[in-house]
Parts: structure tokens; sequence; C-alpha cells
């Protein structure tokens, strides 16, 4: 059959049809969605179009709907308009199904909002004996050319009755460019999709209303894998020592999700059936469990997934509770250690495109770090452990109520408390802040020691009657039992300073190490981005002062805020977002930090509590 | 990225590729499947092409494999050698993987095997750090470029064990273009698919072994929905008033097939989970009722299906026991009562490239008919009734062990009996025997009235003794109790005549009026198919005698077999046959006999006892 050029204007898009085709369909094939409420029947008059060339006479219902004038103009229905020639094409706007832009609050950046997901209120003409089509056709023409039929049978079973009970009016779910699922009357509206980001400590999900991309609902929740470690290495052991053990990690987490559905479903006000599909991000070890499959590869050298690229499945096939029909898309991984929460940092802060040398941190139980220089990009993997999502410390609490995220010590210790509760434990900004004025004050040795009460003389009293002996050794009371929500007093132990160092440190030898690789040295960067629930609420001097982060001017750092969490949310929301994940998941130089020579030495050197200095 | 056309020698083969791929891609690419038992590692040498130009240098794999005189020829490993520039390759015999042809017994077709389902045995390289692809990479570059990464969560969660208990040595399962599944070791050679035909009253199932296209083993069972009615009206009355009538009607046939499934790979010494694909055919309500789809639009004017187009769902899905991954292929319908199976008779015989004037009639419950002209088709359903499939009639049975197929009339009555064994019943063709022998020796009024015996007092005395009352009228006794394997008298009664006047009335008149349609009478018909296992028996002179039959040359009618399940096997067995089956479905107009007028008129007349003239 003979095929046409059809150039559509505005935006220049030019495609080829076979002949005969309708404008209409020629326009899908443009990715130009016009009105089309009576579905192409020539009835509804929304899918105007100014016709240049290249397109058939006028039908009579289209010299019914519009005036002499507007037929000399060139002015057609689409769904009238065959295509006969090369032809030339104007879309106004009026014609266009709203294109709906979302600014993404933290990484500040606006997309434009093209869900995977689409649903299409659909208005079928009735049979007759001269419209002897297949139910299916039916629907299947209506929404064009672009569109595959369903594979699924649940369609098939249901559209006999579906099209007759509702008086042919039914709205297609298109997954992709699929078919997937039909719904009686107009549910256009009702489309939701969950972007979750399931960190190794902390589980986040993003309720977003597809047609619009805003977000309907927050909610978070523990990761319940945390019963088997609180690293991913204990995890990977029993994943791969216990029969089915992926599996179960896999479904504890699954339980977890179904949890924050029902809850940001309820929050927002909308049913859980309405959730079409998830777009997850995570490590590469959670993004194996979470499928349940295996991490074995990644058990050793040399550390092998055993995916990178995108995966979608079935819900239902990983016992998540939502539309029977919703997919998964699991984000693709980077490789060994470096996964897709490490392509939502990159995506949402668009570090792929950034000019010059830029950083990101995401901290988290690991700390990723990912080094861009001009669009090259590398990226590591550090075991941080869980030290700043306040886990692993005595006292240690996630940033909600109750939580200390400032502390200052001079005369006394004073600190914040998130919301109007007597404090209950430390926050991760807060631990970093509580070391680094207890260096900055003498309590603690630039080495990590806690000083005993009696080599610290000189620090006032109110302070100095903090450090106290317990069991196991000093301590430094923060709060005092009776002014302690828990009734106990917080203390940071040895170990807790311990740990906040080995956690620092990581983060700062992998930052060095692979600044190191490129010939630049940290104070080169003249963007550094700190992702990460932690990293808003981080004070960037404290950050600075105990060698967390380089020193640099405190205008370069930015917080970024849950940047993998956005990640997803933007690939929920965008297929062009989702296209560019897999291409910087492909471009990304993974950095396997243990084993470049030099690192134990660069770690072992960061662990010490002091500034660090920009040009080393 | 720039791409480069490659010629391929034999064949003419030209496809277009990214610089840098392989000739191995470029070959699969291209249609052609090459050996590489070393899964493209340069290895086992099996992959060898000669190249003109446009390819990179040897390498030194190929310098070890190769001789300086064969590599003065040109002669590479398709594995090694890249595609830089316009390029034109030589591919051996030797080097493509054996490509099978299948003779088709019946319809005398011979078609190239190019099954859907594939299986290709791998050696994979095993991981190395110079090497550390991901698990499914590495499984996916093998494989090439031509194929998609598995949506089964299936395929993923097996296959980190998978690789590392197989040694690396692994078969894929390809269906369509999409990796499905993985098993360990080479299975290639294990790999059936089965043809389902499914009819109102019979079903027929072949087992064949795909990667050769022979039939293993063929079973065949009653449709167990006769308990509903013996025709698709009660049943179809049925699936609409019942809840859930449809997905009931299916899961009893789902059930009949997994049977089959049983004693076919029992009979063949394979497991049922070596059957990868099924393909099915019956008409239009026998598809719906197998995909639980309710026919309502099929129960009354203008008698829409649900659907038209192919359609493939999972195997498990409908209860089938297979393999777990198996896929169903519903083929196409052609509307109202026309179904699958119709096209299943048009593709074994070919009639969609047919000159002149052919007819395909397939008596079964349905009787389909098609009229094709010159490449035009078209075709309709007549209700025939179970008649001549034995059922419906006093003494009738199916053509096994037991039935009379033959029956002449002279002195007395003689018979032949399928089968060393005392008569049972009779089978559709000796029912038309009986019948026709009946009018002949002037036992029947050509109206069909059974005549008294003191009607017929010139009848051999042995033959009118066998003209006896009975409590509801004359009887027919062709079966003396004492000569009865059941000990009773099989008898044809004054009923039994009706509905074998009924039968091959509708279906002559269905034929005439068809080929009324297009100015054509039926002594122009050049060939007359006879579809179905009633084809297989039939004596064609009883048939034109009793005018079931246009009365034509003996030689221009011949018998074809189940065509139906011929079309199912061609379509298991060949995508592009499959793909000819989507093509004639769209092609053939379905003429709804009914709504004709004169229809009518014409079934009254055909019911007529006499030869009907081929010129009328």
């Amino acid at each position: 059959m003979a095929a046409h050029t059809v150039l559509f204007h505005p935006g220049e898009k030019a495609i080829s049809v076979p002949t005969g085709s309708s404008v209409l369909q020629a326009a899908a094939r443009a990715g130009l969605s016009l009105h089309s409420p009576c579905g192409g029947q020539g009835r509804c008059g929304k899918c105007l179009v100014q016709v240049k060339s290249g397109c058939d006479e006028a039908k009579p219902v289209e010299r019914q709907l519009l005036t002499e004038e507007e037929l000399a103009q060139g002015w057609r229905l689409a769904c009238q308009t065959r295509v006969v020639g090369t032809a030339e094409v104007t879309v106004p706007a009026s014609s266009l199904v709203a294109e709906h832009h979302i600014m993404v609050e933290g990484v500040g950046r606006e997309i434009l909002v093209q869900p995977n997901v689409r649903k299409v209120a659909l208005r079928l003409p009735p049979p007759s004996r001269d419209d002897p089509r297949a139910d299916l056709s039916r629907v299947m023409d209506a929404l064009g050319p672009g569109v595959q039929t369903p594979t699924s049978l649940d369609v098939l079973q249901r559209i006999p009755g579906l099209l007759r009970g509702a008086d042919y009016r039914v709205t297609a779910l298109i997954v992709g460019d699929a078919l997937v699922a039909l719904e009686p009357g107009d549910t256009a509206e009702h489309a939701y999709g969950l972007a979750v980001d399931i960190g190794t400590t902390t589980l986040v999900a993003y309720l977003c209303h597809l047609p619009t991309g805003r977000v309907a609902a927050v909610a978070s929740e523990l990761n319940p894998q945390v019963q088997y470690g609180e690293d991913v290495i204990s995890r990977l052991q029993m994943a791969v020592s216990q029969r089915e053990g992926a599996s179960h990690l896999g479904r504890l987490v699954a339980g977890a999700v179904n949890e924050l559905i029902g809850r940001a479903a309820a929050q927002a006000g909308v049913s859980r059936e309405a959730i079409y599909e998830l777009v997850i991000v995570g490590n590469t070890c959670m993004s194996h469990f979470f499928l349940g499959v295996s991490p074995t590869g990644l058990a050793g050298v040399p550390f092998l997934p055993a995916f990178r690229s995108p995966q979608t499945v079935r819900a239902a096939d990983l016992g998540i509770e939502a539309h029977r029909e919703a997919r998964v898309l699991m984000m693709p991984n980077i490789g060994g250690f470096v996964g897709a929460d490490t392509v939502g940092v990159i995506l949402a802060s668009e570090l792929d495109r950034a000019k010059g040398l830029q950083v990101a941190v995401d901290i988290g139980t690991n700390g990723e770090i990912v080094v861009a220089r001009d669009g090259e990009l590398y990226a590591c993997s550090t075991a941080a452990g869980p030290a700043f999502e306040g886990a692993g410390i005595s006292c240690g609490m996630r940033a909600a109520a109750g939580a200390i995220d400032r502390v200052a010590i001079d005369d006394d210790v004073s600190y914040h408390v998130l919301g109007d509760v007597p404090p209950r434990g430390l926050c991760g900004s807060g631990l970093v802040d509580a070391v680094a004025e207890m260096v900055k004050v003498g309590a603690i040795a630039e080495s990590g020691r806690l000083l005993k009460p009696e080599e610290v003389e000189s620090l006032p009293e109110k302070v100095r009657r903090r450090l106290a002996w317990n069991r196991d050794g000093i301590e430094f009371i923060l709060v005092w039992p009776n002014q302690s929500g828990t009734g106990r007093a917080l203390s940071l132990t040895a170990r807790d300073i311990r740990e906040t160092q080995l956690a620092k440190g990581a983060i700062y030898a992998g930052m060095a190490l692979m600044l190191g690789e490129l010939g630049a040295r940290p104070g080169e960067i003249e963007r550094l981005l700190l992702a990460g629930a932690f990293g808003n609420y981080i004070r960037r001097e404290s950050a600075m002062a105990i060698g967390l982060l380089p020193a640099l001017d405190v205008e370069r750092i930015e917080c970024i805020g849950n940047a993998a969490g956005v990640g997803a949310r933007l690939a929920l929301c965008s297929v062009s977002e989702r296209r560019r994940a897999a291409e910087i998941a492909r471009r990304v130089s993974r950095v396997q930090l243990s084993e470049r020579e030099g690192f134990y030495d660069r770690f072992a050197n960061a662990m010490m509590l002091r500034p660090l200095p920009a040009e080393e």
C-alpha cells in the first residue's frame, strides 16, 4: 500500500502513514493526542485540524458541523479526513489533549507529564446491521492504530458484558502501547501510580495522580528486612544461604508496600485498585530481593547482578495489592552495589547533562556517590552503615517527631526537637551536629576518642558533667533522663562515635578516591548535591567540620531531598524520563572501591574528625 | 550510531545494522539461524561465513581456527566478524541451522518449518573480573539482538541458580521474539506443540515435534460440552443465560484438552511439560467458549463476535496443563458463525490462492462452506446438525470400530463395518449410503417419506421385511438384533431420515445460495473439497444421489481430511502460515444465509432426496 508523509504543525513532526489513514490516526502515530470523545464518529467536532494539503474532500458530516468559511480555510475533523498524498496539517492547541507539566520540588525541574499508563474515555457506536464489527474491533478502532490488542484474557472475557452493560461508554486503560483493561463509564481521571524508594532502612512511597503528575499522598515505613540485619551484607548472606531467602525478603517488602499503598490511598481518598503502575528504585540488593531473585552473583567477586536492565513484572506476581493488571517497573541497576536508586538520583538531579565537575552523595545505609564531569558519569557505593539513618546508634532514631535534629554546645548542650514533643532520640543530622559540637568544645579528640572528665578541666562545668562513666566506658549524655521522652538518658557512647566515623569516613574516602581517578580535587567540585532525607536536615557546616563533606563554600552544597524517590516519580510520570533512566544506567561507570589501590589508606585517614582539606 | 547494510547470499536478504554489530547478529536479524554452540565465543568454528566486503580484520582466534588460504578467501567466524561498512556475506548451508520441510498429508502441501517457539542451546562464558556482565546480559548477548528480554518473573528468579548449577550451559526458550524460559543443559530437541481442532462434537489433537514439524501423536475425544446440547445453538443459549456459562463450557473443553495432552504425550513418550504452544481452531462459538468469553453478541442479530483477530493467552490461565509458560494461540475468526476452523480449511487447502471457482465444504455439526473465485473468498455456516457426525440419529455413532461406513441394498442389505467387530451403529458415510440406497430401491420417497410395506410390493422380499411398524411409525431395519453388536436392531426411523434431509438440505442450499450471489452455478465448480472426518469416508456417488453435493464429475470432488486441524498444524509449525491465516480471516466475506432472500425456498427445495441439477 502506498504511504504518505504527514507533517504536523506546530512541532514539525513528520510521520509516514498508509494511504487512506485518517488524520486522527496519523496524529496518534506522531504522538499527538487529539480529543475524540465520540470515538472518531464525526459527531463531537473536538478533533478539529487545519489541513494545508494532501487530504481528501470534506464529508457531509463535516459540512454540517463547519461553516463554508471554515471549510475554505481548510478546517476539518481529523477523524473524517483521509490522507491521500504528502500532507501538511496544523493541530490547534484546543484539539490537543491537555499537556500537563509538573514542577518537581527539591530538584527544581519541570517535566512534561507523559505517563506510561493512560486512560482514554470512549463513546463507541453501538452495533448495527451496517456495523457488525466485533466488540474488540469496535474498541481498537476507536483507540486508533497506535494501540496493540490486549494479551490479557481478562479483557476478552469481560468485553461483551462490559460494552453492553455500560451502553458502549467505556474507558480504556493503555499501558505503553497495549490495551490492558476496560472499565465502564468515564474513569479517565481515576488513574494513579506509586513511586517507591526501597531504602535499606526506610521505604518511601509517593502516590501520584497520573493525568496531572501531582503527588496525592506520601507515606513511609521502616524496611521490615531490618530483622535480618541493618546492612545489606547481612541480608545478602541470609538470601544466599537460606532456601527461598530472597523470595522471603521480597515478600516482606511487598507486605510493607501494601501497607504504604493502603495508607497513601486512604490519605488521598482513592482505592488501591486505582493504582495501575508502580515504579521502584532501590540499591541492587533491594532490587533483587524485591523481585525474589537470588543475589548469588552479588555475594562474591566480581559482584555480578542477575540483571541490570529495567524489568517490568505484574504487581500481582509480587503479591502487591493494587489494580489487578498493575505492573511494576523496577528501574535499571548500574551494577554490583550501585543500583536503581543512584539512577534515580542522577535522573532527578540531571547530572547526566551537568557541565563541569559535580558530585551527588546519597547518604543512606549505603552511601552512593556519583561524580559527573561534562557528561561522564562515575558511581560507587560505600558501606556507610545506618548511623545517619538513626540506626546502629544507641539513641538513634529516624527524623520523626521526637528526634533531635539540631545540637549546639556552648555553656551547656542545647538542641531542637522535631514535633512538639520531648526528645526521644537523635536523627542523622542531630548526630552530625552533636559530634561536630563535641569536637569543637573538645569533648572528643580528632581521633574520635571520648575524653575522660578529668582530661577536660577547661570545659564548662555543665558540659563536663555530661561526660560520664558507664559499664563500658565513657559516654556523653545529651539529654538527662528527666528531660527525655523515654524516661532514660540519651547519650552518645564511644561505639556511637566510632559508627559515625566509619560512616563518614567511608563516604568521604569514596568521594576522594573517585575524584582522584579523574585527576580532580575536592576543592574543584562546582556543585555538591546531598540526597536522602538526611540531606534535608543536615547542617552543612557541621558536616564539613567533621570531614563528612569536603570543605567547600557552603553555597556549593545543595540539599535535593529524596532524589532517588524523585527519580522514581519522574519515571512514573514520563516515559521520556524513563527512557533517559535506562540510558543513564548504561552510561554510568561503576567504580569498585575495594579493588582500588589506596582505598583503605584513604578510608583510615578520612575517619579523623576534622575538616578535610579540599585541595588534598 | 552509523548503520550499514549487510547483504546475505544466497537468498539476497539485505538488512541494516549498527556499525560494530557482529555478522552473527546481522544474520539473526536477517532471519538466518547460524550454528553457534559456543555462544559466539569464537571457539567452535561452526558459524563460518565468507565475507566479500564491509567487515573488519580477522581476529587471533580466527587465525588459529582457519588456514591462511581460507582467510585469503574471506572465510571468517560470523561471531567474531564486525560490520564496519556496506557488507556482503555468503552463508554456507553448513553454517545454517537445518531447515526442515514437512509434507502435509491430505492437502498435499510442503511447508518450511518455522515454529513460533524455538529453543536455542547456549554455552555461555562463565563470569570473570574482565567479564562482569549481569547474568541476564550474558544470556541476551549470546542470543543476539533479535530477542527481547523476558517479562516473566520466573526467568529472572531462576537465572542466578540456573546458570551456576548448569555450568553456564543452558537452553533458551524463545517464543516469537521474546526469551520466555531457560532450561539447564541442551534441551533444544525437546520442543513440542499441540494443534487442536475443537469441533462441536469431536476434539482432535495433533502433537507436533516443533524443530522438525512432524506429527508425534494424534488423539481425539468427544466434546464434553455435548451434555449441554448437540448443536452450538443450545450451548450458546446456555452460555448467555447462565452466570459464568461460557467459562464453564471453556473449562469442560480445557479438561478434555488436558486428557488429549496426556494421551498424546504418553503415546509419543514425552512429558506434557515439553509442550510449549497450543494452536486452536474451532468455530466462533467454540473459540469464545474455550477462552471463557461470553458469546452475548452471537446470540442475536447482527451476530457479533467479541473478537475476530488471533488471540494469544497463557495456557495456564485457561487451566491447560502443559509447560508453565506455554501459550495458546486461538486462530482468528471470520465473524458470526464462521470461525477459525474455516480459516484452517482455507489455509490448508490454499483456497486463498486458488484459481477459478473452487468450493470447500467442512461437514461437521455446523457445515461451513467456502467459495473461492480467483482469490475472492466467501464463507457461510449452515446449521447442519450432528447427523453426519453420527449424533442425533437413533443408531448413529462416530466413525470408530463397530460403525457401519458403507451400505448397499440389492436383494438384501449388505454393509461394511469398521474394525473386526459386529456392527454397533451407523456413522455419517454409512448414513448417506443407507439413505441413498433406500431411495434407489424405493424404500423412501424423494420427499423423504418411508414407505409402508404394503406400498412397496415390488421390493425384494428380504428388503421389504425390513420396513416395519414400531410405536411411532415405520422404520427401516438395517441390522437384525441377532447380528448387531448391541443385541438390538439398528434401524433408521422417519425422524432419522428427516434429520438427514435437514442436514444435507442446509449444506446444499448454503452452497447454492453463495454460488448464486457470485452468478455461478454448481456445475461450474472446478474443484469441490470435502473436509472433515466425514469427507474421508463418504461415497461421493451416494452424496450426489441424495443431493448433499451437486452432481459433478466424481474426479472434481476431493477429500482433504480434517483440513481445519491441518490448518492449525500449519500455523503451529510456521509463523508465515500463521500470518497468512490472519490475512485470510481479514479477507473472507461472511455471508449471512438467513438474511439472504430466497434462502428458505432453496432450503426447502434442497431437502428433496434426489440428485440436484448442477445447472440450476
